[in-house]
């Protein structure tokens, strides 16, 4: 073992060099928010262009910061899809907004985890507030427990863990689902319409993919209670045990609300516990005339809405609640000596209620965000949103060249093409509706996904960025007429 | 539906508003990361105090930043634990350095959700390009797959999903554990030592914490294989099936090294998979002449390292790597209609080898630490706290009134006071250590955490901060005996 040699080696930026490169790199930041616009949306990187202009070894010695930034401009930024960009419409939209942006230096440079509470007070107890802050701006009631997670695909297997373990008599925590006779089939029931997490927590927590039960959806993509319950019926019949239903407040496919009071009544006949995913919808709620999406969420026993999706907040910030916080306590709890603290029983410690030990000062920027923006300035920018959306859609409506699929209730909009040379054929006219996609979102101004509804191929314009405006949406529809018509003019 | 009102409305900062408070917060974090050591270590919150400082509804209009960054001083300051500071000396010590910390602010400045390799080709490149490099650093060989997780309890518990899906034959991923009499008992096994996120993903993926096995250790601390491959084939013969084998490099409580080699022995002979656990000491094998720490875990099949631990990354960044990523692939791969990408087949979607859809742009605070570090500035940093480490556990060798209680192999020193007027009785030092940790703690100059080892309190001073120099650990070797006096005083 060498002596400590500190002082001669290379390392960390000194004070007067952190305080350069921050200012610099807080000028670059401001650059790139005001001129994102300048950038292609979507990356037009092919595989390997990136790694390619990257050493294959790291650096034995030691750079400046500002190196890093200079291969960050010239390396990194041209394989950047720009989540942050106006005309970015794809999947559901984002927004890291300044305070939040601004919040995370100071996540990091506090670097704190905050797993138990004596650990950082501050960053346990202002995740209390500020969820329970969310809680009054979506209008729910008191009595929820609120846990930042990273994902909403974690809230939900952390839901779903709980379901399972709101049985304690199974005594699967301690034993386990494999190798007991004594077990049943356990199921989950969500609809035809739902996110993959469902199925993926369902693959990870043991019930298998095969007992994630999909109950089909009416005519506008919203589960059907009434056949919820008949399934339900049938699997205890069978002698399976239903553990879970999981309700949507805007689907990823198209937005649909899933009739929540219809599907609180099932759940409490039935003795299932209901989750209800709200990462993207359940914002919609901060706007007053916008709150009965969340109707019937009250009865649910956990609910998970995602302040990085539509709430302005940088990736990552998920906020699951629960009326329950006994039984997800008791899915997870699990403190060794090395983590015991004299803190007073009535403290949380947030590593009590799920898989992560760790635990991120997410709160600081959740709280930045609600502070700087104000209840009232969230609502309009969701309001915004909704607008620009519902006149796209109308743009939509009114066109006989296209055709909308589902109803808007949020800032999403699905839509195909009914161009007149398909003659109505359906296979013809989802392979024009897809290179439409393919060609709009080559040109670098905005990009689009699709999804499948009923079988046919649908454009989504999801509508979330805080810079995009009236005139993005603009241009959004006009390119895609434009290349339907080229389309058009090829075949 | 009330039209578009966006310029009317409070909102987000104008970017010269960004470029203000961007600017005074960088002045901001460069003060706090030259004076952290001016707060007390520990905080001083008592439970509640925070949260009665914080109003309980959020506020209608929004707030300048400068509000925020007040309140910040004001409220979540004073309970903050400063996991930054350089008396941190608890669980494992961690850095937020420099590079790292304006890494995070490109990260959420972008706000990429690298789910796709489509949604930012530079996300999912630099990830896998800074993770070769980290297995460079390492001197592990070629050919394992990594990915960033946010944990390594996520890690873990991807490893032992992947563990399960390596028996196909199973079909657990579709027909899941529960309700099926063809399925026998699954069983993990890791030593009694190894971490709580061992047990605790055994309880999520359904095997039941009973199913843990915690082999027996030696006098090291270490896991015994031969006891290990005698409990594997005792299981047989019971009819259970040994899935997976979880080995710690650097355990938590004592920084023990499992014999790695010897384990690898045996999970090859019983085929069973292997994960090692190096959170924290893999990190260790950036030094050369430590490399040996990870004698053997080549011939694992995955591996965990946390960079946010050890290797000065704020949190989160934990690496998971895979010898088989095709088996952690099926064991979580999901793609429904509206993730489908035309993205040809060889680039890697990161989401489909994880229960996490979102995928935060991690790597480019790790790319930004290795480049201002450099390979031997991060081996020097390393290097001088384990020196640091061996010049704290001499001086605690040569005090009668002290006992160590294990290796030092790394940064951790583990120890208990033997004070005289106890007259050796297990019961009374121990409750004079405890005593003592209590009464240094309270000081706000150092803190430190415990354990216990073969049931004895034992006190952990770890050094993992790149402000921690030679006086903060003579501080807290002074502090430590002063305490030790004060309590024979009174006694």
């Amino acid at each position: 073992m060498s002596e400590p040699s500190l002082d001669s080696a290379p390392g960390d930026l000194t004070p007067a060099e952190f305080s350069v490169a921050g200012h610099a790199l807080i000028d670059w930041v401001a650059r790139y928010l005001a001129d994102v616009e300048q950038y292609p949306v979507l990356s037009r990187a092919a595989p390997g262009d990136v790694a390619a202009a990257l050493p294959a070894a790291p650096p034995a010695l030691g750079e400046p910061f500002a190196a890093v930034m200079a291969d960050f401009e010239r390396v990194i930024i041209p394989g950047v899809t720009h989540w942050n960009h106006p005309g970015f419409f794809a999947y559901f939209a984002i927004s890291g907004s300044a305070p939040g942006i601004l919040a995370e230096l100071l996540t990091a440079a506090l670097n704190v985890n905050g797993m138990l509470w004596r650990t950082s007070p501050a960053a346990t107890e202002l995740e209390q507030r500020t969820l329970d802050w969310l809680r009054q701006l979506l209008g729910l009631q008191p009595g929820w427990f609120g846990m930042i997670t990273d994902t909403a695909s974690i809230s939900t297997m952390l839901a779903l863990a709980a379901a399972r373990e709101a049985r304690p008599e199974l005594a699967i925590r301690s034993r386990g689902l494999a190798g007991r006779p004594d077990l049943p089939v356990l199921r989950v029931y969500t609809s035809l319409e739902s996110h993959s997490s469902v199925d993926r927590a369902a693959v990870t927590l043991g019930f298998g993919q095969d007992n994630v039960v999909h109950v089909p959806v009416d005519d506008e993509w919203r589960m059907r209670p009434d056949l919820l319950g008949e399934l339900i019926v049938h699997d205890r019949a069978r002698g399976y045990l239903p553990v879970a239903v999981v309700a949507t407040v805007g689907t990823t496919g198209s937005g649909s609300i899933d009739p929540v009071p219809a599907i609180a009544d099932v759940c409490e006949r039935e003795n299932v516990w209901l989750h209800v995913d709200g990462a993207y919808g359940g914002t919609a709620a901060v706007v007053p005339e916008l709150r009965s999406v969340l109707a019937g969420v009250d009865r649910a026993d956990s609910f998970v809405v995602n302040p990085h999706k539509w709430l302005f907040t940088p990736i990552d910030c998920s906020a699951l609640y629960t009326r329950r916080p006994d039984v997800l306590r008791r899915a997870f709890t699990l403190v060794p000596e090395y983590l015991v603290t004299n803190a007073p029983d009535e403290v949380v410690n947030y590593m009590d209620y799920g898989v992560q030990l760790g635990h991120r000062f997410r709160a600081l920027k959740l709280w930045a965000v609600m502070r700087v923006f104000g209840a009232l300035g969230l609502a309009d920018r969701i309001r915004h949103h909704c607008a620009l959306a519902h006149e796209f859609a109308g743009w939509v409506d009114a066109d006989p060249e296209w055709h909308r699929v589902a109803p808007v209730h949020f800032s999403l909009v699905c839509f195909r093409s009914v161009a007149r040379h398909a003659n109505g054929d359906p296979q013809h006219e989802d392979a024009i509706t897809a290179a439409i996609l393919e060609r709009v979102n080559a040109g670098g101004r905005v990009y689009l996904s699709h999804t499948k509804l009923g079988g046919r191929y649908t454009l989504r314009l999801a509508i979330g960025n805080l810079r995009t405006e009236r005139r993005h949406v603009e241009e959004a529809w006009r390119l895609l007429r434009e290349a339907a018509a080229a389309i058009t003019d090829e075949a």
